[in-house]
């Protein structure tokens, strides 16, 4: 008898079977006597449709709009989800985010959680229901939804685990756990019994799918210990957690690739205090990250920027900079094409000498050309040819001993 | 400078291309300075997906969740439209039913209107926007969504036409306006120019696939004019109103098709006052409206009842029915197979004499067998073989002068 807040991806309800498939394992833990709460993602494939019709209406939609219109992905799910459930005699609900009481901020397209009520859900759970909550979306103050970005899903079924106080929080997806890199990229990537949070913070920030950042972060901060783990199987995932005992003895943790990067260059920038400034400013303001920043000077008094966005955030970038450059009189925006940063991450680099040399050894012994460098106390990332990006993350694989 | 209420049907928003032909349909009254609420529907097909994906997760999907998950298709709609509208530099922003205040009982799938206030609509006319309204969808009290039933979207149109005091409500749909007969089935179907309340509220509930009944019933009780037109061309409509001069010299104003029918039998009832009464009971208590029926004594002691269902409502009655007649004593319940039923409306009926004989003249000419028959004032309608149905149509059409 347990509180278990479940997390369903997109792929684990990606057609009606899934659906049924999904609503059979959650009886299991009914039938267990367990009280379960299920967030939804829409099924695989859907959001990306809603944005593709958006995108041949409107190059730039508007991000209240857009919201509006990407929450439909998860409103379906969750009524699908319940009436599967109806359909096994197992008791259901849906509730949409602003039904879960999810209160986040204007800022539409990437809103921030602001408060968690959780809604009737305690008494929905009392009454023998399954509560299915629509993940990815919450309610702002002027009663328009807004969805939480990428990997919102994840930070719905993990806020509403801090905030029921779940005993258990199972993340389910596609994979089988936190693997030492893409078991889709390297065929050779491990599964990691137990991680911390710090670990998966890194390996997530660098573009691992698994999850997103800022739902670690959230569960670093609130206690949640969670579970990823796979919907198609029973096998137990990777659980994370504060500490982890094992993790000293190993130097590198895993490989990450991130294929959305878009390299920015901006040209002729006066060489003076707080060009650059302004430059990130607008974008900061815009809420577009910067990454792997890169400055030197061309030619006399003007410099050069080279940094990488999200390819989502391009054509937005694009779009600010060129106003920017305006202002900066005789600067130029560039979108150079799309790149990938590669990535190894372990907390032992900070005990471990080597590793930088063996890293850059292994990418120039497979001929892989490296564009933008990037370093931290626990990681090397390197901007590196999108083609390339598979072999380089094999070859590190292998080069660190990550292969089984 | 007027107020107009405009609402698109499912084809006219069937795909990108068209939405953004809406859009550009709304700017022309925009720029002729127009302040113009605009209802929208699901794209066409969208809610049938739905509906089948619900049928092969649940045969007997929960209507809470039904509502659910239907809402999904219009709350698309509205976010494309607004997005089309901003990439014509149009000001305009989405609602959803429950943020244009449409409220309504708890009778999910078939909600009543109980309420409606319009929300936020006129301050945002006021600032220049165009507010695109989900039609077909309310909220009820206990704060979850809710839907109106076939021909939602019009309802909607028309009560916020009423409560806006609208200068003008245009239904855009698929047809150039009200024909004589649906020029899908009947080729030389005209388009009626002019047509009062009453006349086409005995075309819709026969199933002229126009308008649904309840619309025209609302727009009656509040004296909304309005015009049914196409959303494909510039052509005017039908507009419908009060009263219309010409009407008392046509004796047939239309010939009807309703091909969503089911015939259902229940045999062996026992012939005591109030059993007949029972089982309509039970059905209407369900929401479900019955037509065509037939009662005869088959043998001693025992009733047998004939009656038309609505195609979508015939799983629902069947399994009432079983229940029903389980307590009825071996009464048994069939669903004899689906119908259509064909009609002819008119209001000169009332003053005309002939008009029975020329009609079942015409189809037993064409060797139409007439299985049920049910009459009013002003209509007569028979149930035939589904088969038959574009036929009849045709011929009656033809033997009423109604060819162009």
């Amino acid at each position: 008898m347990a509180l278990i807040v479940q997390k369903y991806g997109g792929t684990s309800v990606g057609d009606t079977d899934r659906i049924l498939n999904v609503a059979k394992r959650i009886k299991g833990f009914v039938d267990n006597g367990d009280k379960v709460v299920v967030v939804v993602s829409a099924r695989s494939g859907v959001t990306n449709e809603l944005i593709a019709r958006a995108k041949k209406i409107n190059a730039f939609p508007e991000e209240r709009e857009m919201d509006m219109l990407l929450a439909v992905g998860e409103q379906e799910t969750i009524a699908l989800t319940a009436m599967a459930l109806h359909s096994l005699g197992v008791k259901a609900v849906s509730r949409t985010g602003a039904q879960a009481g999810i209160f986040t901020d204007m800022d539409y397209t990437r809103a921030h959680l602001v408060k968690i009520t959780g809604g009737d859900i305690p008494e929905r759970l009392a009454e023998g229901n399954v509560v299915i909550v629509a993940g990815f979306q919450g309610v702002n103050d002027a009663g328009n939804v807004t969805t939480l970005g990428r990997g919102g899903s994840d930070l719905s079924a993990i806020a509403l685990a801090a905030i029921l106080k779940a005993d258990v929080c199972q993340i389910y997806t596609d994979v089988d756990g936190i693997y030492t890199a893409d078991p889709r990229v390297v065929k050779k990537a491990r599964k990691i019994p137990e991680m911390c949070y710090e670990e998966l913070l890194e390996m997530a920030s660098l573009g691992s799918k698994v999850m997103q950042a800022r739902s670690v972060e959230f569960a670093q901060k609130y206690g949640v210990v969670f579970e990823v783990r796979s919907s198609f199987n029973n096998e137990s995932g990777t659980i994370v957690k504060e500490e982890v005992a094992s993790l000293e003895d190993v130097v590198i943790s895993g490989v990450a690739v991130d294929k959305n990067q878009t390299k920015v260059t901006v040209r002729n920038i006066p060489d003076r205090p707080g060009a650059c400034a302004e430059i990130f400013s607008v974008l900061g303001e815009a809420g577009i990250g910067v990454d792997m920043i890169v400055q030197n000077t061309s030619q006399a008094g003007k410099a050069r920027l080279t940094f990488t966005v999200s390819k989502d955030d391009a054509p937005k970038a694009e779009k600010l900079l060129k106003d920017e450059c305006a202002k900066l009189g005789g600067a130029e925006v560039c979108l150079t094409g799309d790149i990938a940063k590669v990535s190894v991450v372990g907390t032992g680099m900070r005990t471990h000498s080597g590793v930088a040399g063996k890293f850059f050894r292994a990418l120039a012994d497979s001929d892989i050309n490296v564009d933008l460098i990037t370093t931290s106390e626990i990681k090397i990332s390197v901007g590196i040819d999108l083609e390339k990006a598979d072999l380089a993350a094999n070859v590190l694989h292998s080069a660190f001993g990550l292969d089984s």
